[in-house]
Order: structure tokens, then C-alpha cells, then sequence
């Protein structure tokens, strides 16, 4: 099969190849499946004109009524197909490459619909993450894509009152212990899911599936914007008897960036 | 084997007679895997000496700290096992009756417990299930139980300014219209993990699992509390396509009171 072409947001540094939580969640996905892909790396200024230019549909509407373009995007030239969407994209490579591990398990479609909103309606509940995150997130665009970030992606999305510089809160400072208070709650409850489950990952054993990797997304976004070595990252690491450190260890093979 | 004894909380007419959301869980449980049993019928103010006779564990703390006994309650004779609470009981009697049906298709376990958080946000968001069921689920309580339901559960659970007689509010008023609206969001929201589905039931198919019956459990109670003929009730069936009317209907096969 011919390779397929998949369009990432590339981040400063060899650290930070790729930077986007939503296009880890297609590369999570490809490198699982084994499926021949190359990267075609876009800057985030240049997302709507390469999308227009080979014709990816948006995927939402800015606040202005506009359509928004917006990656992860494959070009698969094997069946001439250009699709836009995380979750498209993986139900996409389940259908069409059948004999690659399955992204959605038999049966589980409408689970995976139930868990994306149990996991959305945690991480809409509190900004938390995204407070801690947001910083390092930034800075590890580079500077056009930075620009770009803060004045588009940044403005409708989060606190608007509060600079970037000061979501987080200083070490030590009430405000970065308050966010990390619920971060360890929300991370302890999703925890229990997978307590349910029995196994490292949620259908029980070694191997993900989709949900895994909507989660490996975040938290590999969350131990980039930190630095691998960081006191946040290894804080996240070691919470609940170390499960997330277990999970992301696990899903090392799954993160070649090529 | 010998049958197991299946306590439930009674309603006072034959259309109601099982009455309970979280007992119509075990009973459908039941029921759906046929292993055989008998129901124990114990009015509310009995509920904690029965539960104390028989030696079976509360499921939860009063808010004066003091445990609380609820049912559903199982005695199992063939394994010696009494055990309360629906979850557990599901899991019982998957693991000690591994010939009848699954109520947990193998690898559902987290994400049964995703899916509990998602029903339960967003029923907690919004009370408007309750507020419209309220009135009728009281007076289908032999007026014993329903004396005590209304001291107790009910002052622990709902809001407590607004007397039960008025949370749904009258047929045309905006009051009832505003609930009707927000359950019907609610319900339209959870269609959406089954439409993604492809299938009348969570898992994809014919064949309902553990996360449907906690579904079914609410609609059945709805529908006891309005009545089957009822305008309400109606209007519940008929949403979003129908959805939920096909839904009970294929659950009408498990509800046999016995």
C-alpha cells in the first residue's frame, strides 16, 4: 500500500517534535496499527491554507461563524481518501486496514462514546491541566506558531483575564497548589475506571485501545510542555501508586515521530 | 443450585409491584442471565432490621454518619453469599454463573465504570428526571414506605425547598416545560454513545449488557412513577426517533416480576 500522509504541528525542539494533543492521538494511533505514514509538517498559520489547498474539510466553526481548519489530517493516496479528525481517522484505519491491531475493540464503539464524555466533562469541569500546561505548551512552538496559538487557538478556549505567564501559579504558590489539587482529583477518578478494569490499560490487559490513547494524548502534551525531567511531570508520574507513570512507560513504543 | 433470594422494596399496585430504580437493576439482572430466584418484599422502614437480621453490609453512610442499608440485597444459598448493592451483585453473579449471558462482555469492566461517571454527571447536572418522576414514584409507595421514603431519601437526596407535589410542575406550565427540555437534552445526549453504537443496544446488537440494564432501571421507573398510557411517558418514547420507546421495548423480556 502506498504511504499514507499524515499532517502534524511541529514543535521547537527534537523534545517537542510533535506538539499537538490532537494529533498525538492519529500518530498514537498509526505507529499502533503499524501502517506506513510520513509527517508533513505544517506551522500553525499555514493549517487553513493546506487544508483548502487539498481539500480537508473543517472540522468546527470559530466564535465568528467562520469554518475552522484544523489537524490532524491524513491523506491516505491507497484510496484517495482526505479525512480530518482524530476519531474519524482512527475508525477510518480500523475500516480500511482490518488485519492492523483495532483501535476500537469489538463492541465498544458506543462505550468509547460514553468515555469520551465522562473524560470531557472531568476535564471541562476544571482548567486545571490546562492551567499547569499552558506555559510550557507555548513556548514550545516555535515563535510563528506561538504568535498564532496565543492569539487564536488560546483566546477561545481559556481564562481570557489571566496572561499564560500566570495560569499555573508559582512553585509553591497557593494558586499552582489549588490547580494541582484538582488535577490529582481528576486523574484519581479516572483512575478508578481503570481500577475497574483490572489492567494496566481500560479493556483490562497490555494492549490500548482508542480511549488509551485519547488519555496517552494529554498526558504526553502535559510531560512535553514540562520536560520529561521536571517536578510536574514526575508529580502526575507518581500519582496513584505511580498509574500514569505505568501507562505512559507502557506507551513508549507507541511514540516514534518519523 | 438452590434459588436465590432477591430482596426488593414493593409498589402498592400491580403495574408498580417492583419499585425500586437501583433493585430493577438486580432484577433485570436476574432475569436477563435466567438464574432462578424469589423476591423477599421488605417495605422501606424495614429495609436496615432486614439488612441487620440477615447480616448484609451497608452501602453508604447517612449525613449523619451512621451507615445506611439499601437494597437491592442477594442471598445466594448455593455459595453461603449475602450481598448487597447492584453493582456488586452484577459482578457475583457473572463470576459464581459463568454459563448464563455476560452482564460484562469480557474487556467492559472500565469501561463500565467510565460510563457510570458519564450517566452520573449527567443526571447530576440536571435534576430534571427526578423533578418530573417525583410525584409519582412517592404515591406508588404503599403509604407506609412512602411516609418514610418522603422523611428520608427523599430530604437526603432532592431539593428540599420545593415540596414534591410542585418539582414537576403542571401540565403546560413552564416550570414542566423547562425540566421536559433539560431531560430531553440529557437523553438525546446519552443517544448519541448509541447511535455511535450502531446498534439498539451499548455494545452494538440485539443483546443488552450491564450499562443498559442501569439505563433500563431509570426508564422503568419513569415510566411506573407516570404510567404506561401517560402523556409523559409518551413523550419520552417518542424522542430522538424513538430511540428510547425501542430501547424498553426489547427490555420488556426481562421484566418479569417473580
Amino acid at each position: 500500500m502506498s504511504e499514507i500522509v499524515f499532517y502534524d504541528i511541529p514543535g521547537k525542539t527534537e523534545d517537542t517534535k510533535a506538539w499537538s494533543p490532537s494529533t498525538w492521538r492519529t500518530r498514537y494511533s498509526l505507529n499502533f496499527k503499524g501502517i506506513p505514514y510520513r509527517t508533513e509538517w505544517v506551522e500553525y498559520p499555514e493549517i487553513e491554507k493546506v487544508c483548502k489547498e487539498i481539500g480537508a474539510e473543517p472540522t468546527d466553526k470559530s466564535p465568528d461563524g467562520k469554518p475552522l481548519y484544523t489537524f490532524p489530517v491524513i491523506h491516505d493516496p491507497s484510496t484517495n481518501t482526505i479525512l480530518s479528525d482524530s476519531t474519524p481517522i482512527a475508525e477510518y484505519l480500523d475500516k480500511t486496514y482490518p488485519d492492523s491491531p483495532k483501535l476500537f475493540p469489538p463492541g465498544t464503539k458506543g462505550f468509547h462514546a460514553a468515555f469520551d464524555s465522562a473524560f470531557y466533562s472531568i476535564l471541562a469541569r476544571t482548567p486545571s491541566l490546562w492551567n499547569l500546561v499552558a506555559l510550557g505548551a507555548c513556548t514550545n512552538l516555535t515563535p510563528r506558531s506561538e504568535a498564532f496559538f496565543r492569539d487564536t487557538f488560546w483566546r477561545r478556549r481559556c481564562d481570557e483575564t489571566t496572561p499564560i505567564e500566570e495560569l499555573a501559579g508559582s512553585e509553591g504558590s497557593e494558586r499552582k497548589e489549588q490547580n494541582w489539587r484538582e488535577v490529582e482529583a481528576d486523574w484519581v477518578k479516572i483512575g478508578t475506571w481503570y481500577e475497574a478494569s483490572g489492567g494496566l490499560f481500560l479493556t483490562g490487559g497490555e494492549t490500548p485501545c482508542y480511549a488509551d490513547i485519547v488519555l496517552a494524548a494529554w498526558l504526553v502534551w502535559a510531560r512535553q510542555s514540562w520536560g520529561k525531567g521536571s517536578e510536574d511531570w514526575k508529580r502526575l508520574e507518581r500519582l496513584d501508586g505511580g498509574r500514569w507513570g505505568r501507562f505512559m512507560k507502557a506507551f513508549e513504543k507507541y511514540e516514534a515521530v518519523v
